[in-house]
């Protein structure tokens, strides 16, 4: 296409931000280079080179004046009164391809690779994002494409070179509360002289993800170089993959998949961050059952199936574990109060018995990769013996934290409450959804310090006036936030034998939407 | 859902313009009520209560601050200080139906209503406005669901009741260049006593809609009180849709269709706005041929069939008409040179034979509803008396334009350049793609007086040195642009008998993908 249009504008920086390239043109020169909002244009400033989104503006751009936010000034090293080149994008050649998939088309590698670039470059919209993850959504992946997704998603970020030939990780797709088993399963896993440079999410829509609750412990946010020599050192890491640069296709996916409830990229997303931390053997924990992400064992072996397929096209050896996730695991629920019985359960050598069979179990299915057999005994030496526990005392040291930290030095919420029993029986089910919600009321993941602590979990006895729970908040209305759901809800089911009725249909209160969204 | 959670922000006016609700919030009070970029929020202040798009800030708005965008300021009347309640966003409702219909259910009628009514209220975010295009791409949509969307689409706008029993209109779904048949059309119909109360839009891809054409003769930009007034005096206007508020949603919709080149909506878009103006006798006019929108007649007559079954169903009396479109129409492309042709051609009672034919084809398609038959005769004889051109001076006197205006007085661009033939021969065809392309370089419909002048048009002889066709532009520089064009591509095929190669594969010119969204 002939490309001769342009206007030279003068900058006028904004200092908004948004998480996107944005420009505002006056609509009067927008028009004269014929772009309406939201299309794209290519801007230049002496040799920067860059793709920005137009917003129009009548009054607050005037004519002649481009207004730049943040993001995009920052990449342009703009400064106000700049003379800035702005013309017309071509629409990006991936659009194409995403057209395509939407009639059901099967992309070929090198579409895919162009999508993933264009995603991650920013030169796609909103709307095209959308309208690929919905095409992905709706045709369904071949497992050419769901392959060529994970290499392009890849190799579009940072990837770590450890230099070893074998490098061990866990992988939970989620769905329980309380879930600290990687806390625990690292330190185990590289006591026993197993390479682990563990990357976690904070939580999206559950209390606490590990980065969360390891933040409590020490700090999270390492970039490439510094995880290389904490793992040289220790073995290990425990980071927010967030400040590494993996696969960052995925974070603008995300933003789209979330407010849809649709999770069409769960598989490249999580194969493709391991894949760029040099995995080559992978455990991935499904959490099964009632109120969590996999229903039914069925489920679970099916989508085991497809991580164990795509691990091979991607040369990890992965291993599927479905494990009992109908109630919290351990009895903490929050980024501190996690942090806490971790930490607890490794210097103590001991914890709660669902904690510590999972740990073991899957920590055991790792080492088994490198002595064949007797590997969930050995991991519960690891713990038993205190090795673990210097192993911790090692990441935490290595990544900047106090290894002296004991439990009751992590702080949290001052504001408690107690919710008691008033019937004698015994715990039949812990509704997870609910757990989640109190503790997201009383202010986690942001107030690292809040959610929930169990005394009863499933089978225990429990008599009148005992206390079944209780929350924790650094705030006085968002104790009483989470207690008012904690009252209107029915959180324990306590029976005689057991307590058949879950949730009376319409309900007292009106639970949101429960889409669980964690990688 | 338990909704306590809010706070209370001191109010900073933007002056920024978006066309969505946006406020900015800084990180940290976002995370405090737990909403991230791009939910939703709802704000009040005083009585006031709107629904906004959160955007995060981390210097750019502090703690404790609200940047609002100009629309949601001036929508709340907010003032610089005032004291705004926010509180996280109940997702809307039509978000479940949404996901429904991506999963591939039928939607009912009012889960139909609840969508569009959340659309025009800018509840949904471009996400899930996307993802509810696609949906209706991938899945199609049933007659009931085309009907539901009609009407949620005419009644969720303004409606004209001009209390007539009998409103008649054309509708044309645009593809080819050139075709100011409703300038001429309208004051004909008008002349023979029907009412016409024609409204349209303005160019998206093309290089001029009706509404920029007449827009050169008379202001089109009339409130529906106006409108009113000019149709009891004149039995007719000639107005810009998008002053007038009919089927809002369809402007949302056209936002998401046009980046991704899809029109799922095409029906229910035409037939809401016709039936919110009332009317009951319309002909929709299908352009059909080799670079039009519909290709063949059998496509052109599935597609009649369509808005004649919606029409039964909206209670509009509907008849299609396949029209030739594989060149443009008249000689005329560009709004004020088509104003000047169309206005030539009433005032000399004469024009451009194909002009002609279509307009009294189509007129008297719609003359035959009240009369029967014979309606082309006596549309012709409101031409050929002049009737025709006292109405259109009535019409443009009443929308406020000067009714003496001669076709010489329309300003055209005084940059020009001639395009002539280096052969002898006869017009084989003209290639409209390429016309729309060289008008739309040359300034069109930004540049009123832009546009292609055709000197020839298929079956003309032509020889060597012969001008083909002349290129009107406002600026030299888009007037270079369109020569460029015109160079390097084939506009007019001549040849001894025909010329046949219409262009080599791949071009030496790469045009742009060509996507016709004109409604």
């Amino acid at each position: 296409m002939v490309r001769m249009i342009f206007l030279l504008l003068k900058a006028k920086i904004l200092g908004l931000e948004a998480e996107k390239p944005i420009v505002i043109l006056n609509r009067s020169d927008a028009e004269e280079i014929d772009v309406r909002p939201l299309d794209r244009v290519e801007i230049t400033l002496k040799r920067k080179r860059g793709t920005a989104i137009v917003n129009v503006a009548t009054r607050f751009i005037k004519e002649g004046e481009i207004g730049l936010y943040g993001e995009i000034a920052d990449h342009m090293r703009a400064n106000p009164g700049d003379k800035i080149y702005v013309s017309p994008s071509v629409p990006p050649e991936s659009l194409i391809h995403i057209r395509e998939k939407l009639t059901g088309k099967t992309l070929k590698d090198e579409e895919i690779k162009k999508i993933i670039e264009d995603v991650v470059h920013r030169k796609l919209s909103e709307i095209e994002m959308t309208a690929f993850v919905i095409a992905l959504y709706n045709h369904g992946m071949t497992k050419g494409e769901i392959t060529s997704l994970s290499k392009a998603m890849t190799f579009t970020g940072e990837t770590l070179d450890l230099g070893k030939k074998l490098v061990y990780d866990k992988h939970s797709i989620g769905g329980v509360p309380g879930d600290k088993t990687s806390m625990v399963l690292v330190p185990i896993v590289a006591a026993a002289g197993l390479t682990i440079p563990k990357t976690s999410s904070r939580a999206i829509t559950s209390p606490a993800g590990t980065a969360d609750r390891f933040e409590c412990l020490a700090p999270v946010d390492l970039d490439l170089d510094d995880i290389k020599k904490v793992v040289k050192k220790t073995n290990a890491c425990l980071v927010w993959g967030g400040s590494v640069d993996l696969a960052p296709a995925d974070d603008m996916f995300i933003k789209i998949e979330y407010p849809l409830s649709i999770d069409p990229l769960l598989l490249p997303s999580v194969m493709s961050k391991k894949k760029a931390m040099g995995v080559k053997n992978l455990i991935i924990d499904i959490p099964t059952g009632e109120g969590t992400k996999v229903n039914t064992t069925k489920d679970a072996e099916t989508l085991a199936e497809k991580f164990i397929e795509l691990g091979k096209m991607l040369k990890i050896k992965t291993v599927g574990a479905s494990t009992y996730g109908e109630q919290p695991i351990g009895f903490a629920i929050g980024p501190a109060l996690e942090a806490r019985e971790a930490l607890r359960t490794l210097k103590e050598r001991k914890g709660p018995a669902d904690l510590v069979d999972k740990v073991t179990h899957l920590a055991g299915i790792l080492m088994d990769f490198k002595i064949g057999s007797g590997g969930k005994k050995e991991a519960l030496r690891m713990l038993k013996s205190g090795k673990a526990y210097r192993k911790l005392r090692e990441i935490i040291e290595a990544q900047g934290g106090d290894p002296g930290i004991k439990p009751d030095d992590v702080p949290v919420g001052y504001k408690k409450a107690e919710v008691k029993s008033n019937v004698n029986g015994r715990v039949g089910w812990i509704n997870n959804r609910v757990v989640v919600e109190i503790s997201r009321a009383a202010g986690t993941p942001k107030d690292q310090g809040a959610g929930v602590l169990l005394h009863k979990k499933n089978g225990d006895k429990v008599k009148r006036g005992d206390t079944l729970f209780e929350i924790y908040a650094k705030k006085g209305y968002k104790l009483e936030r989470a207690l008012q759901i904690a009252r209107k809800s029915k959180v324990l089911g306590i029976g005689k034998e057991i307590q058949m009725l879950i949730e009376k249909i319409p309900a007292r209160i009106e639970h949101p939407k429960y889409f669980i969204l964690e990688r």
